[in-house]
């Protein structure tokens, strides 16, 4: 059931394009004289669903699914190409307030790529997105692992990518654009490594990871705040509050060799990769952070009144797989 | 009754939305067989409400309210960290109108952030907001209570994240983005304090404050209003007005020391928790000036004509309670 | 009849906000066996209105008027404040076009009062408004009379408030914001003044009134365009053009002492009252200026093809004033 | 007929809106037996219309048609009285890119010009719109020839206004604002003369008119469009091209004392009446070059496809004229 209700991220977003609910939902694929049937009693009430269900295993074998991922791998490559080279261009271009001009792109290609993307998977090009999806209960954990493995693998490309168009100076000098939290840097006395504490950059990575997911993500997961808005604004505010982070966390330490918060492991792994060397110092504070992030948000969606996300479209809830997985019953 | 009618705030913006009015318009709640007594015959009109009614004591044990402080306590915190880190990033990023450029952002995160907190707790995340709506009649005094001890503990955990992100010199030079009336900066003879006169302080905090609620809040509150508007503006108006108050409260003054209109206690609060020191030095102001303000703009909607702001949904206001206390009969 | 009528000017905006159009159109308070009688036949052109209805005397006395006229007080003193704190603000903040931006600040300002004033009094916060509607007929010269007043009285109170919280060093500089045809400085051979000669800045008071009342202003009056446009749209393309006049009055002269074509009277009186002194150097031209402008529109609104402004809510036009003072018979 | 179907540019463009459509339309002026005859049997196919219909006049001695030019006269006043500040202003202001300033307070005052006189008389202020719409039929040439006479004056009064408020100083430096294709200016070996050659600077008025028209106009003469974009949007699209333009024909050529292409010949005659000298060096230019180009614009209409413009409201189409007056029959 649900073969790629990946979807229900931004699905959620308008009535109208509800085209991904399998076959339950959509009358034309059902049997036909079971329709009434269906419709009268749940059948989810009567068969307590599997932890197989929950957790989406049959998806993994979904050709659909691992088509959608595609858009998922592509977006995020032509995401990390993007935000690449505009650090870069930024930087380059010797602008007064580099950050800022660089934030307010990043906002901007963020918003578009989203928009790109959204038809084909939901839009999600960021593990981040992913995986609270997937504990809120919106997508399967199963599809959010194909996901983010596409877009880990995204990642990669995005940065062959630059590598290609890039000469070997600018190359060495902006780290491919990658996620450093230091950098090596000739000193008086031999090169010296500058950068942030890791303790700091992890408290950074995750604050910025929830703030992100807060202020922006939860508008999406809200059915009657995505109706409202539509998917056009929320993806404008997603690439808003990504800039503002962008801007927010690359001045406020003001260290130099920090690259500023990642906010997205997949563009942090694809230039590790390929470029490889001190981009792996503290890499994991990029995959840490966004995890740790994810799991508060959860707790927070759980806390606050219930009626605000309680409706139909959050299947696979987190708390569900825990609960069948101890015996309990899915609520 | 009206368990969780703190969302009245912006309840009030569209009648779709209209989830959270208690007993009497939730059938599914209510007690089947008096459903259309309950129609018939308004109960408020036979039996006046008791002064708990209207301080709304039950909503202190309700589940529901503290569950949606949730959402005004992270609401807060975020704000907090943003709007500091904007602060330091905008000065630091050694923009030319520093005050100009954070005024922009303040007003963007503002717009956002009360967008994200509304569907959860009617979007506060601002002690003057709670206040006033308590004493219009909007929400219950009980319920207000909560949202302040929320928001200023959010302010606290706001104030906390950002120290764990910076360095200590930035901690010290910018006093952790709190509200500060003087600073000590080393003069020729010794150290000296510079800054604000408290009563100027006082005075701008007033204005400021009352300007805020008469040119942003007010549009909310005003059922007509708020209707023809839509939250999304009426949120981008009140964030707009922020900003230019911030802007306006920062250079009108040009003494250095002084770090502008708070506008949010729970703002000032958190910095003034964390750091201590000379952040105390009249932090009352920017909890004084805000509650004259408030009571300030309660009288402003008694003198206007009545038609304005009568209609369901003032249930708390503050002169009902005055009435009730006082042996008189609530209108 | 039509106690509280003010509210015409932005009423005639949208159809299902006429709550103000006296006896006849809201049948609660007309005499239940009448209604038919009322709308076959109509009062108006059996019993020709006296000259006291036309100037609306009753409304002197109309509790409503006068507390729809706090509205005007509040709203012009938050008015007075906001734009003579963002005048100085934009000056000290060392901005290299400060009046470009004061204008772009201005514009959004006054849309926000406007929006916020509009449903207490009907968001005139100007003499100009006021007195234009009340020829053209929209308000009886009595409420007008009442909302200069409060306009006037709200000018004080907002330079009473700014004068509290700037120090007396920009309170001497700016001249608290007021409107200056001229200021003293110091010259090589003593202080001279420097400044506008009194006629050219009298043209500019006329051209600058007239283009407000002719390009925005004229908007909310014609039924057809208000309805048309709605008055978020109207009121921002008020704020825009006064933010134009203000840019283009300050720089086009290129004279120093000159602060721009005032085109809002109460905004001069209030700083001229408080401050005093070379404040009321040619003060009459604020006055004059625009009390010519609003005879030209009204000589303008008189010219053009009738069917443009002709329709009901035109009640107290001023010609049919005079038709009546000198025994004609008002059409 | 169609005593002032001047307003039809624009009356195309809402239905409800259809005051002026002569007798056959409005039944409360035709003779009241043939009403049904009239819609029965179209009057035109049986009477061919004579050639003074076709030119319209009747409209000569039309009191609508002279009031309406009143609102032509007014606007066009202050379409040139603040076109020519902001210019000014922009320049005087020091601004880094002045040119890009004022094409977009241009592109503003511009829309909201149109809208305020679109009531009034259809909205053109500008000689161009006048002659087009006649050509095209949508008005008659007498009514043409009127608005021209109006706008010309109105171009005057404009240019009489700038000259009361501007010290000679700036009236001097900037020709009041004028359409200038050379300057004098002061030369190594006495005064020499610089600026565009004629040649080119016609082809730029023609180049720039006809983009004028097919880029903006034309959306309001085709009935379809206007309908569907509105008249708020195709005036917006109007100042914005005309905007545009500006930008491109003053910078494009980067010829000192070549001030733009004029595009609104009256906008170029009042100045020139008014401060004479070399302003009337080339004048012609600027009335030649619009000319050709709205007959430029015509030949385009009537080539492309017949749907886009065949529908009711071209009762005055120019080629009928011509087959007219050389006998030919009227389509």
């Amino acid at each position: 059931m649900a073969a790629n209700n990946g979807l229900h991220v931004t699905a959620a977003m308008d009535d109208e394009e509800s085209h991904s609910n399998g076959g339950k939902i959509q009358p034309v694929s059902s049997t036909p004289g079971h329709q009434n049937w269906v419709l009268d009693i749940d059948k989810k009430q009567q068969v307590p669903p599997t932890l197989g269900d929950l957790l989406g295993v049959h998806e993994l074998f979904s050709l659909d699914v691992w088509r959608a991922s595609i858009g998922e791998l592509v977006g995020t490559a032509v995401l990390v190409f993007m935000l690449d080279t505009i650090v870069i261009s930024t930087i380059e271009a010797d602008i007064k307030i580099p950050n800022l001009v660089l934030s307010v792109l990043a906002a901007i290609i963020i918003t578009i790529l989203l928009l790109a993307v959204h038809p084909v998977s939901g839009g999600h090009i960021n593990p981040i997105i992913s995986f609270s999806a997937a504990l809120v209960g919106l997508i399967s954990l199963s599809r959010a692992l194909i996901y983010i493995i596409a877009q880990s693998l995204g990642g990669v490309l995005g940065a062959l990518a630059l590598k290609a168009v890039v000469s070997s100076k600018i190359e060495q000098g902006f780290s491919l654009g990658g996620c450093t939290l230091t950098v090596v840097a000739p000193g008086p006395n031999g090169p010296i490594t500058i950068g942030l504490e890791t303790a700091q950059a992890l408290w950074l990575e995750i604050f910025c990871s929830f703030i992100f997911l807060f202020a922006s993500i939860w508008m999406a997961y809200d059915h009657r705040q995505a109706k409202e808005l539509g998917h056009i604004l929320i993806f404008s505010i997603v690439g808003t509050v990504l800039g503002l982070l962008v801007f927010v966390s690359t001045s406020v330490t003001t260290q130099k060799g920090y690259a500023g918060a990642g906010m997205n492991p997949a563009r942090c792994i694809g230039p590790a990769i390929v470029r490889g060397g001190h981009l792996w110092d503290g890499h994991w504070v990029f995959w840490v952070g966004p995890a740790v992030a994810c799991v508060a948000f959860y707790l927070y969606t759980k806390i606050i009144p219930r009626q605000h996300h309680k409706s139909k479209g959050y299947e696979h809830d987190f708390s569900k797989v825990v609960k069948v997985m101890f015996g309990g019953k899915s609520m």
